[in-house]
């Protein structure tokens, strides 16, 4: 193994210490102490590498390495939060994948005859994973326009801290600006189908189009020792019969060419005591298809089920928040490019979807968007047992560096079509 | 009204203000500051009254008045602690009433001719609710042997704090110890016969048999985003068929003369993210009948359908704590006794049977009991909108009054067959 790539290996490690699990992953959820801690120690080893960091004012961190003054920024990214009890690979390999390969294309363009044409900014996008603070994908949702930042410094978490005070907390907030003109993201696949085909780099064709609900299953609090089934008004039974029907929907509308995937994955029942029939229960289910129609005909008949079980187990069920974004394509030269790239590094790859949103999702829908895949071990993710091996981890360190370095040498998009940026220097982050 | 009655209702309101909720009901969980206040509350009230008030080891406070120096003693009681935002008739009625009635019982005796046979002690079990602290019915368990003290002291709530700890933080343990010769219970019915049928009193003749599990049912926490679904193992999705296959066998075991009602009252879903297909939830399945060969059919296909839902949701599911009762019998000579007494107050009277648990249910299994019900509007309870009219609220504090006085006057227990038993007077409840 190169000593880049054991360099990388070595801060890899040194990262997963930080807000380690004995299971072996992390729990670093959004701006709690853990991802405070993390967000400082990778600005510590940046800094070291000739990087400067800023925050905006949603908490995204941002790693600049200016390889020309003036010139146009490349954006290079991923999320460092993780879930609680999550693994350490998901996010925080391709935050750190990016720093190292951001440097070997620096030291690259050293030796080149060309200058370069962009500079490289390694993005840590804030709250991706959405379980303390919702939505997911939060900091490239400001970024991208898709919330607003008051909306999203407003949020609360269980305990009512919002995502504002829970930055100043960390520090790590400010009102750093950047506009980019293109990304690139490397992400483990949290699937299986690379290590199925044995194939070490996935390119990401598309996303999944997904239906996100937030629903709220009111029934009537009762004595569940003295109150008979005809007079329940049973919140429990009717949010359990909605999950059981989202899955028979997966199953009926799954075709060999399309599948559909439905999941339930927050339930939340009140008032929740032993002896008491739910008066409440609020939960999030999503319906996901990589075909428009097929996920139209899912949707359709998760919600003729919703009138079903309100019938069946007396209650009233109301459809709150929604989030929904369709099956969309990346960038076809940016898969061309990476393509060329891995064949250039001898790398196996093929073409994939991603099922699962990722900050690159947002940043597709604005500026020309890359998206690599690494192999996960038995498709394992949001788990402490999720694992990429070494050697698939240190692969995609090097396909990033040669996307990065293609990239800075106007390979993907040209530098005179981008308007040049202004940033605007950071005044309250220190 | 009798000016009698009037000072009962005067006594129910000023009580009803403690731990108050905005929708008319009452928040006082087994040993909260609420349910401190309480017990301090009607401490002083039956200090006034000429009791004197002590604790036993887990809580049970014990308001005795004497009546004969050195005789035995009857129990008239219930339970002061409520369920989160639970109604204020649940339990508190049947301590107050049962203050109220010693009161009455011990003014008439003092007209009477020959002296009382009996003292009287008001009961006031701890935490028969169950909701903060597991199980139910814990201060009248320990009380009959059912559990052991250090068992109930060392239960925590899910913050971890001790029943032990809970009890000493508002003052009201001691080390108090007191036989009694039969025990008297009044509760609001937590149904609707009596009031569908508009009878003033029910005469309860038995308990619901009644089988309660913890289940836990075990996935593999996956990301909602990535996992296909043949990779999934997920715990909600079993829970939730599992919800769903408990009404189910309700409504099919069920026949015209022996209904059977099964719950699910308590669910928590771990690690509840919205992108995680959840790895683990426990969940409290309860299964009652009036009918023991019913209840067993109905159990055995529970226990069949979970066999089902572990290879539908690729999950396993544990059978954890349990707890069952069968159907059994109150006393028939206390029976005969309320019966005769409520004619001899022009009170209408029904013999019912009671789904819920409540302390009588284990105090009759140690001394000849008797357990009266007053109707409930709709049948409502754990529910702030529970209600009991003032009518029937005092209807029942005279039939207990009638009950109390004929059980001194010997017409229900021997007091010679009764060991004379001795009080251990307090040393460390202040």
């Amino acid at each position: 193994m190169t000593s880049a790539n054991q360099a990388f290996l070595t801060d890899f490690t040194s990262m997963s210490s930080i807000g380690a699990t004995d299971g072996g992953g992390v729990d670093r959820q959004a701006a709690t102490v853990a991802d405070g801690q993390n967000r400082n120690w990778f600005r510590g080893l940046v800094e070291g590498l000739g990087f400067s960091v800023r925050y905006d004012s949603v908490g995204n961190q941002y790693a600049l390495l200016e390889l020309v003054p003036g010139a146009p920024w490349i954006a290079v990214g991923s999320h460092l939060d993780s879930q609680p009890l999550g693994g350490r690979f998901d996010g925080a390999y391709g935050v750190l994948a990016g720093a190292h390969a951001a440097k070997r294309a620096q030291a690259a363009m050293a030796n080149a005859t060309d200058p370069a044409q962009f500079n490289i900014v390694v993005i840590n996008w804030f709250n991706e994973e959405g379980c303390r603070f919702k939505p997911s994908m939060m900091g490239s949702s400001v970024y991208t326009g898709k919330i607003t930042a008051a909306q999203a410094l407003d949020t609360t978490d269980p305990d009512g801290v919002t995502v504002r005070e829970a930055l100043e907390a960390i520090g790590t907030i400010g009102d750093f600006e950047l506009s980019v003109a293109a990304y690139v993201e490397i992400h483990i696949e949290q699937g299986r189908s690379l290590e199925d085909s044995a194939i070490s780099i996935g390119l990401v064709e598309s996303t999944w189009g997904a239906n996100k609900y937030e629903f709220v299953v009111n029934g009537d609090q009762a004595h569940t020792g003295a109150t008979i089934i005809a007079d329940r008004q049973d919140a429990l039974l009717g949010a359990s019969a909605l999950v059981v029907a989202a899955r028979e929907i997966a199953l009926k509308h799954s075709t060999a060419e399309h599948m559909v995937i439905t999941s339930c994955g927050e339930f939340n029942v009140f008032p929740n005591s032993p002896v008491v029939v739910a008066s409440r229960v609020n939960l999030l289910v999503d319906v996901r298809s990589t075909d428009p129609d097929v996920l139209a005909a899912a949707d359709a008949d998760l919600h003729a089920r919703v009138e079903e079980i309100e019938k069946m187990a007396n209650v009233r069920i109301e459809r709150g928040a929604e989030h929904a974004w369709g099956a969309k394509s990346y960038d076809q030269a940016g898969l061309r490019l990476a393509g060329e790239a891995a064949d250039s590094l001898g790398l196996s790859h093929g073409v994939v979807r991603t099922l699962a949103g990722h900050d690159s999702t947002n940043m597709k829908d604005i500026v020309p968007t890359i998206m690599l895949f690494v192999p996960s071990v038995e498709g394992i993710s949001h788990n402490e047992r999720e694992l990429t091996r070494n050697e698939d981890m240190v692969a995609g360190v090097e396909l990033l560096s040669e996307v990065l370095l293609r990239i800075v040498n106007g390979e993907f998009v040209s530098a005179s079509d981008t308007t040049q940026d202004l940033i605007t220097e950071s005044t309250v982050d220190a």
